[in-house]
């Protein structure tokens, strides 16, 4: 009873208080809760449900061009963590360190990784010695750990569960294009599976990665105008290499170091799904992502037949590979709906004794609400024919609203006037200088997304500082 | 070159140095390396692969009996940890604790979670108010940490990955009946999957894990005679439950405790897997769980054509559900062969010039080395064939092992006698005092196994202090 008054509480509307909807949501749809470690959070089976669909569908998608998944220790020794400069000044404030195993004080820290290029390169240099040794190609899906201080569940959480590539190879060219391939595969990951459109391109170097020569991401834009940094891939060039010590022999027997990248896509992900496709009754999950597609409510079930043909129906669609439930609880149809809503279960399919009478069943589509009258005949096709509409247009609506809240400036009071008064991406030229950058982050409260693959000329210097322009950035508050 | 060299030189025969053995077999067949954190171990492809075939086998189990999975966080705090008494004095000794979290000491210390059932009550406690909210039937697939002296890969490690299973029930008897579920799913998978029999029991007090009422287990025999536990089963009673303060009102509206299980099996079974199945070659794995089960390797493959036939035989294969790949680098049929025999690979298919004249290809079995001539017209289902029939004689060879290893003794004289000269399980009867548990260890240097479901009565009284004898017990060396 306790359960079922908290689930029906209406939401905070998304309007009203954007960061409270979320909230509301993550915890109501019982994706997640709150554990006693601070800032780690317990992943409930609805919300780890997403996440093992995300991994099936991602980790089909990394072995079909190659990767083989393998699994390194979650510890790192400080001094293997030290080998490499910039990395070991961006991780070393935000890590959890371990000083004691068992009885004993360690006589070297450890920390728990908050990524694992320093241990993936320590193998590497053990494991390769001729070209013929390359390229590798490893992932390894696991949880990490980075000691944050403001956390939101998904979003920003001490840890979380992510997977990690890590490759090696015998030119800086084959790894550049490694480095994109998977920048790739998230894209399409993201808009073919989740819905998500995404502005794939570079980060400044004020934003890339510790340790990388270049980053690339895939930027996403939540419903209430801000990125969400989705995906990142980054090319190391040979770094890490020389850290390491990570050389082989060519052709002809010479030594070369090799080139490395890395690319990982996180649970934070799923904050993603929530802030593009909720709305004020709760979750919309995409039908390609969703645990449960479709969820069977049998109306006045008590009379004669209706859980006989309401179970008729579920077998109907289960053979026909939709994931599928029914719910048979003794709580109101009403209450029921309610539920689903929240969930974000993509279709109801609903049936009572007087669509048994006319050999029939109403399908409610979660995004639209809109209501199909479907013969018992056709059930599985027509139910399918919905989920794939529906998921097309969760695309369709995901584009146009980045579309709709993309901007451009031409002069640097544009850009001000934009960021201040309307949510999104602004696209700006620039010169390319960190001083510009830091500016407009301090004049506007803007970030710099990415500077997008696809470039655009919109003028011809920087409009911060008058310098010849050297490329088009997409600006934008983040998450 | 080096590396082709290091393959070949013989490794440690068994019957030689079986330890030495093992650990020939994990490194050249590439399934682990050692990493720089002690006892942490780098899981390589070969081996990450199978872990990935018996997640994939076992969760598909899990999920058929109700199973939900979840994320718990990594992270214990000491004081949870301290809840229940039996729990902590078990754990407590053995994990590693952070007492850092980026620049700042913590106020409490946490321990990387060695099992999670503190985080689970935690939970627990939180999410379930009534009899409508039970049974939990929960679990985590993910790694923990125990701060182990002495390891051994996949057998004994500070870091090993695994599953915990974690159950709340509104009455005893659901929560026994799902601990003996959980064992069957083991035992089953483990006979079905990975060919390898198992004794299904209990463990005795002595022997059951910190905090639980009953601890269930499936015992394994290696090729050297001693016993692996495989797989464990936990029944918690209500312990927990009052330590957590875990209650849910039954239908009558009055306050009640829930009875808990917990049940894990982790990345050791592949150490079983290895030790039941290989041989002096390396590793032989059963079809079912074979990440690669066919390699085709050509023969003469200069010659016009062959490569051609052998990509065309690998695509035939794959057609038909097998895993196949080809071996198609520039090494000699002998490396090829070695490398598949060290690697386990079930099959291996040769195929020539002469081989294509006559429209076949020769089918070579890992375990038996048989050789079959097969037309090339059938090659699919032939090779399905022989795949099935190896994983059967393989399970028939492992049981048969188990038969002759397994010993009865109606005295004490003789069991010790049996202790001192012949590997293997011994069945004696046991009075059920820990006193004789202890002096048997002290005498013959074996350990309580498990008390068989399947009894039998040897003798009636217990052998080594002539009291009634209260149940049978498999006795044994065990790693």
């Amino acid at each position: 009873m306790a359960k079922e008054k908290k689930l029906v509480e209406s939401i905070t509307s998304m309007s009203e208080d954007f960061a409270q909807w979320y909230t509301d949501v993550v915890l109501r749809a019982e994706l997640v809760d709150y554990s006693g470690v601070k800032g780690c959070m317990i992943i409930r089976p609805d919300g780890y449900a997403i996440w093992e669909n995300i991994q099936k569908e991602l980790d089909a998608r990394f072995k079909a061009t190659g990767v083989e998944n393998v699994y390194m220790p979650m510890l790192i020794p400080e001094s293997l963590l030290q080998k490499e400069k910039d990395h070991v000044e961006g991780f070393a404030p935000e890590v959890a360190w371990v000083t004691q195993g068992g009885l004993e004080t360690l006589q070297e820290r450890l920390c728990i990784r908050p990524t694992s290029e320093t241990l993936f390169c320590d193998f590497f240099s053990k494991i390769v010695q001729s070209y013929r040794d390359l390229p590798k190609v490893y992932n390894q899906w696991c949880s990490v750990m980075r000691w944050e201080k403001t956390t939101r569940p998904f979003l920003r959480s001490a840890e979380f569960l992510w997977q990690e590539g890590h490759t090696i190879h015998a030119t800086a060219e084959e790894a550049i294009a490694r480095t994109k391939q998977m920048l790739n595969v998230y894209a399409d990951f993201c808009e073919e599976v989740l819905a998500i459109p995404v502005i794939k391109g570079q980060k400044t170097d004020k934003e890339k990665f510790a340790g990388a020569e270049a980053t690339y991401t895939i930027e996403a834009l939540m419903h209430d105008g801000k990125a969400l940094q989705s995906g990142t891939s980054h090319y190391f060039g040979d770094g890490f290499a020389k850290a390491f010590d990570i050389q082989y022999s060519d052709k002809d027997n010479k030594l070369q170091y090799v080139h490395e990248t890395s690319w990982g896509l996180s649970t934070r992900i799923i904050g993603a799904i929530i802030m593009v496709h909720g709305d004020d009754s709760g979750l919309v999950l995409p039908p390609r992502i969703a645990p449960t597609q479709v969820m069977v409510i049998p109306i006045q079930q008590r009379k004669e037949g209706v859980l006989e043909k309401a179970a008729e129906l579920e077998a109907v669609l289960k053979a026909a590979g939709i994931r599928v439930k029914t719910d048979d609880t003794d709580k109101s149809p009403g209450w029921k709906f309610s539920e689903q809503e929240m969930r974000g279960i993509p279709l109801r399919v609903e049936i009572g004794p007087k669509d048994i009478e006319q050999n029939q069943a109403v399908i409610v589509r979660r995004d639209t609400r809109e209501k199909t009258v479907v013969s018992l005949d056709e059930i599985a096709e027509k139910t399918k024919e919905i989920l794939e509409t529906m998921q097309a247009d969760m695309l369709a609506r995901a584009k146009a609203h980045v579309e709709e809240n993309t901007y451009e400036a031409a002069t640097y009071e544009e850009f001000k006037d934009i960021a201040a008064n309307k949510p999104g991406f602004i696209k700006m030229m620039w010169c390319g200088d960190l001083e510009c950058e830091l500016k407009i982050k301090e004049d506007a409260g803007v970030t710099s997304r990415c500077m997008p693959f696809e470039q655009k000329i919109i003028s011809d210097v920087c409009p911060v500082c008058g310098k010849p322009a050297k490329k088009m950035v997409y600006w934008g508050k983040a998450y």
